[in-house]
């Protein structure tokens, strides 16, 4: 029997990152669904239009996108999966057009950024801010811009059918994105993986706003040797400078250590939710 | 004699909300002087074109401006003083255009999502994203709209000379902005104000990339009951998931607590800087 093919939501145009995160977890098989906005990648996994979601979580350059930790809190749709994608801008044209031919760039303002030194190298190409990077690749291949080039994924490239004219132009190779693979609540009662080394948790509390309450808190982790991977903070709605704290550590849910750094955190946090342990996966690539 | 007139610079269109919080730290007298980016109001303060900068540091909604954060570290200008400022959005028209014939509503499209209940109330409006709150009121005064109204700050309407429709028709009235006072790196030395009840301090630190290294750079406050009253990490550049903790805590540089704290975290933290002491200043229009 053929299983049905598994839909998978993504922000961005067609060839993003993002889809290349798809493919690291999941493979070539399933049937990636673009979305323009975070919330509507989140809602359409809520009513299960799509059967699982891949949103960045960070970036070693820029930080964490806060707006996708404040859709794990409102929309409840459990972690199952980890990856993280290196950031490799390629000059990419429609095909036929040559380097030489090249005077105008089109990229998201933040990919042209990180290609400062390809551009002080090449004068003579003018810089145009364009809103998404895979889609000033389908914009130039689809108007058939002869003076034209994109920064964008190699996939990006490889979906539009365009050719890649110079590689890895970024000027800073550490430039990772990690990305959470969510899937519906249901899906926490699927068989675990076999043959994980290592586990990671997240979670996100909020602790009583007294002195010392974030370091008792953490000393819950501590006392038990559980490393943090990252701790962030976000505000807490209707209460000014007040925190919730979303933190990433090395272990499963059903590890004893863990059930009992959990167990002692509910003592000392107003309020806490586990959002999901999942297979380690933001090194498999460094 | 009479004083030089001091030189303040903010990012935003003239009656942003970071002139307000320049009247709420300085008064009335200095001249602010608008930038269009952030880097550049740091920019101006380094190279003493400007004598101070108001710059926002969180918001209780969205959470921290994590440029600044990073501007803080490179410029190396010290935090002399804080204040908070209410995030109230006001319906502003030019003068003689009265509420019945207004039909677009011109802002930022964050300040257009903070006033949802105004709009669903009045359905005959239109919603129109402007690059900035203030500037939508600069630009229906010049271009003399007589069917179009902006929302933005009460100072903004008193600067372009329009009148203000309805006062406060944001969502939500938990939303303020903190913003920091910075002065050049001399300034240090200067007199520190009297009668300050209370002082807060904000650092930078990096930790050791081992299990408990944040825990054990937190206990050197818990353990002499030094209260943090922010924690916020960033990426660290050139090494992929390790981070930066920038920390806000009660209390002075110069209080030997705090020095005895800070001596005990240089043990244990890779980096260390003081980004400066000022009065608190985050609780007083609450």
């Amino acid at each position: 029997m053929k299983k049905r093919t598994e839909k998978v939501g993504f922000q961005g145009e067609k060839g993003a990152f993002s889809q290349q995160a798809i493919r690291q977890l999941l493979g070539d098989r399933p049937q990636a669904i673009p979305f323009t906005r975070f919330d509507e990648v989140f809602r359409s996994l809520a009513e299960k239009t799509v059967d699982a979601a891949v949103i960045p979580i960070e970036n070693t350059l820029h930080g964490s996108v806060h707006e996708n930790y404040d859709h794990l809190l409102e929309f409840e749709l459990p972690i199952v999966g980890e990856t993280s994608v290196r950031i490799i801008h390629n000059l990419i044209a429609p095909p036929g057009t040559s380097f030489r031919q090249v005077r105008r760039v089109f990229s998201h303002p933040v990919a042209l950024n990180q290609c400062l030194d390809f551009f002080s190298r090449n004068p003579q190409v003018e810089r145009v801010p364009f809103y998404d990077t895979a889609g000033s690749v389908k914009m130039i291949v689809e108007e058939g811009l002869t003076d034209s080039a994109a920064i964008a994924s190699s996939l990006s490239a490889e979906i539009y059918g365009a050719r890649i004219l110079r590689r890895s132009i970024e000027d800073d190779r550490q430039n990772f994105t990690r990305f959470f693979l969510l899937r519906s609540p249901e899906a926490r009662g699927r068989k675990a993986p076999e043959g994980v080394k290592e586990w990671k948790t997240s979670l996100v509390f909020t602790t009583r706003n007294v002195a010392g309450a974030l370091f008792r808190a953490l000393a819950v982790f501590a006392l038990r040797d559980v490393s943090l991977t990252k701790i962030e903070s976000r505000p807490l709605r209707g209460k000014p400078w007040e925190y919730l704290f979303y933190v990433d550590l090395l272990g499963h849910l059903e590890e004893p250590r863990i059930q009992n750094s959990l167990g002692h955190l509910r003592e000392v946090a107003d309020f806490l939710r586990v959002l999901g342990s999942y297979p380690r996966g933001d090194r498999q690539i460094h």
